[in-house]
């Protein structure tokens, strides 16, 4: 197949990138004041020690909070809570206390301030450690210090998402949502590799 | 629901992300070397001008490669192809030329030398412009200089995914792969917001 190909020079429009990435709403506190944005920019950075970041266009209120208290919470949500996610990606913190307007029901961070929300199966307490502009949005990454999840919606003691009981909300871009399908399959690769590799020897061919 | 906490102060061993990550494999260049790695962990920073992530263990091969050109492509993979993403990740660009052993169909970038692979539905062409060590891993922030992408597999002019067309691979942690549902579902989110302040309002009684 052809691809097309757009190069982005010459766009007249922002970019946009068309593929699934996880729902969050990220949290934050600062001054009395708590806010929660939805976010699908977000990343794993490190596995020892866990870091994590996210990617917030300065002009959010969320950026303010983070920026003068250094502490955020991913929040990823199930599917359940498309309407949640939504809700508080269509207005500012600035303008609206949207824990209470949308009575989002949450509880502070066991780490942090900001708060973790009653419905998300999995939350990560963060604590900035490094912060980098990027064009219209800054990236930054957070030491994760307490991560909190609902033991029923992960096998392997957490290891696992169990995508037969929680279906996390996918964003796709353009106010859609999408989510997963049924189950996951395991696929061992070092066999492939094994297989691979002989397949490679037998065409070669003999000596 | 009570949440668990775990703490990753006193954590034995790395913490695991398990949520679903879009599987993607990165593809890089050097010395005449070609090598493609599967990347889980990868983000959009900014969309004008539009600035893409990855983040990449600095043992890797693919790590040397990018650090010596300051090119890579995100190559976005199809569930057909979860066996191509388990083989490149079970084996490294070190000790295997990973294009040749396994086949892999591919074409090189149109503004970078890194492969485009040829089952990708979509491909970000990547200059580096930031490179930030965290942890385990370091971030390698790239200005996309080009997209390529499968024009059947999006609808709205390149701007969505069709899910009914295409079945992006999600990736959950310890070799188990999964996708998404059927089609998406779209949100308007001021609609939500009214509604919600509404019923705010409403609660709030009269006067």
């Amino acid at each position: 197949m052809t691809k097309t190909v757009r190069s982005l020079e010459n766009l007249e429009e922002p970019f946009n990138f068309h593929y699934p990435s996880g729902a969050t709403i990220v949290t934050s506190h600062a001054r009395g004041r708590d806010n929660a944005m939805a976010v699908a920019w977000h990343v794993a950075v490190s596995r020892n020690p866990a870091y994590y970041a996210i990617c917030i266009s300065s002009n959010r209120f969320t950026h303010s909070l983070i920026s003068e208290t250094g502490e955020f919470v991913v929040n990823f949500m199930p599917k359940e809570r498309n309407d949640l996610v939504a809700t508080v990606a269509g207005c500012s913190g600035r303008d609206v206390d949207k824990f209470r307007s949308f009575k989002i029901a949450a509880s502070q961070g066991s780490r942090v301030k900001a708060q973790v929300l009653e419905d998300a199966f999995a939350a990560f307490e963060c604590r900035v450690v490094g912060h980098h502009p990027y064009g219209d949005h800054d990236i930054f990454v957070g030491a994760v210090l307490a991560v909190q999840f609902e033991a029923a919606a992960f096998k392997q003691d957490g290891r696992l998402l169990d995508l037969e009981r929680v279906k996390p909300i996918l964003y796709m871009g353009n106010d859609r949502y999408a989510t997963t399908g049924d189950g996951s399959v395991h696929i061992e690769r070092e066999a492939l590799v094994k297989a691979a590799m002989k397949g490679t020897a037998g065409l070669r061919g003999p000596g």
